[in-house]
């Protein structure tokens, strides 16, 4: 009988195309199928929470598959690991219930965005922030995050693209952030939002925008005047991938 | 008038084949020189403190060239960093004396070997260490770090090539190592040496032999007889380059 396993999965996103299986691209979800293939010999494309772009980490991404494989769940870890690039690490396996479904399970998810203010970025750390060295006021940044935090449209947040948001939600761009702020500690400012779902690209058009407001070109109003105007053109740019990583998923 | 400028340099030697400048190959040295080539239109190739092989790190390696450019000392850093690829960054540019040179003019180096030792190391961290979860007895290993101190004929930890030492030394292989050490913090295990210079491969081949008396296979008074005997088949296996890095030079 199929069993139903739930695999926690911390990656480095930079040197891969995104979680998502994509022909002759080496991403994330075509990685791990590739070494569950060799491992059960199975043809399974597992589930992640969310799919995230070229470039962006994981902490802890969730992924679901159902296998047929007599490997006990708890050698599963180990068997993938020697599988897998040291840039993917499978971090916990459990069986599930039947009805599980990463993506669809999903009730919370939070993300992390990384700056690096200081004037010369350690190589070290680079693959996992924004290096932005510029004046920002990051009291005014603070007050933009708690601005969108509670049940909105995020359309303007949204990538201008025809795909659906990450989270591939039912076609609605309404989304609830539980919460959303700025911290800073040493040179690093890192922005943490925790919601029920996410657009695509949503994040870093968030941050983004409150780069825009920390720089001073808007103001906190605006951005709820740009969350009304649901309209991706109102909002700043899209922050770069390597500032980015999934958190956490709850369920 | 050319100057003489000193530089100290950060890098994450993953994806460089080394230091030293080599024909269609990306090194730290050849894009260092390119970088210069753009910025000043000089053709220079900076010397380093000594090679660093394929897959080494360096915290603050130092290089040292001459040029004839007009640009203010105190703008060469930025300058630099604007052009150079986010692994490789300028730390410090200042400009010294006519007759010093990065590798002749050093008096001592201090090189770091780290030793990831949980069962799983998360790719944020793999490329900066050598995963090795096995049992070691960390405590024969620190005995066994403090048996090379002093001054010795390291060639029984010297690379089987016919290369000089990474500090191509006058063709002696005696060195003296002034520190020896291992600590452990966490899950990490750390070794630092410091000495007056280093063979091509001596940090590693150290490690990988001080690893084999933490397995129990070698003693302490073996890595003294190694070292007597002046044949690099009487030591353990080379330990991977990712654990290593250049911690600094001394002048």
């Amino acid at each position: 009988m199929a069993r139903n396993l739930k695999l926690t999965l911390a990656y480095d996103g930079t040197d891969f195309s995104g979680w998502q299986v994509q022909p002759d691209l080496e991403t994330i979800q075509g990685t791990l199928a590739s070494v569950i293939r060799r491992l059960t010999g199975e043809n399974v494309l597992p589930q992640g929470s969310g799919r995230t772009d070229a470039g962006v980490h994981a902490l802890a991404q969730v992924a679901s598959f159902a296998t047929e494989s007599p490997i006990p769940v708890e050698n599963f870890q180990k068997a993938l690991n020697d599988l897998l690039p040291a840039a993917i690490r499978v971090l916990e396996v459990s069986e599930v219930a039947g009805d599980f479904h990463a993506r669809k399970s999903a009730r919370a998810k939070t993300y992390r965005y990384r700056i690096f203010r200081g004037p010369v970025c350690l190589p070290f750390l680079a693959r996992y922030v924004w290096h932005f060295p510029y004046p920002l006021d990051e009291n005014t940044m603070a007050q933009a995050a708690g601005a969108v935090v509670g049940e909105h449209d995020f359309t303007s947040f949204a990538a201008v693209d025809a795909e659906k948001g990450q989270d591939e939600g039912e076609g609605s761009n309404v989304r609830t952030i539980f919460s959303s702020s700025w911290v800073r500690q040493g040179d690093e400012l890192t922005y943490s939002v925790r919601g029920d779902g996410f657009l695509h690209h949503m994040v870093r058009n968030l941050v983004g925008t409150f780069l825009v407001v920390g720089k001073g070109t808007l103001q906190v109003e605006d951005v709820r005047r740009i969350l009304e105007a649901r309209n991706r053109s109102a909002a700043g740019a899209t922050a770069p991938a390597s500032g980015l990583a999934l958190v956490s998923v709850e369920y």
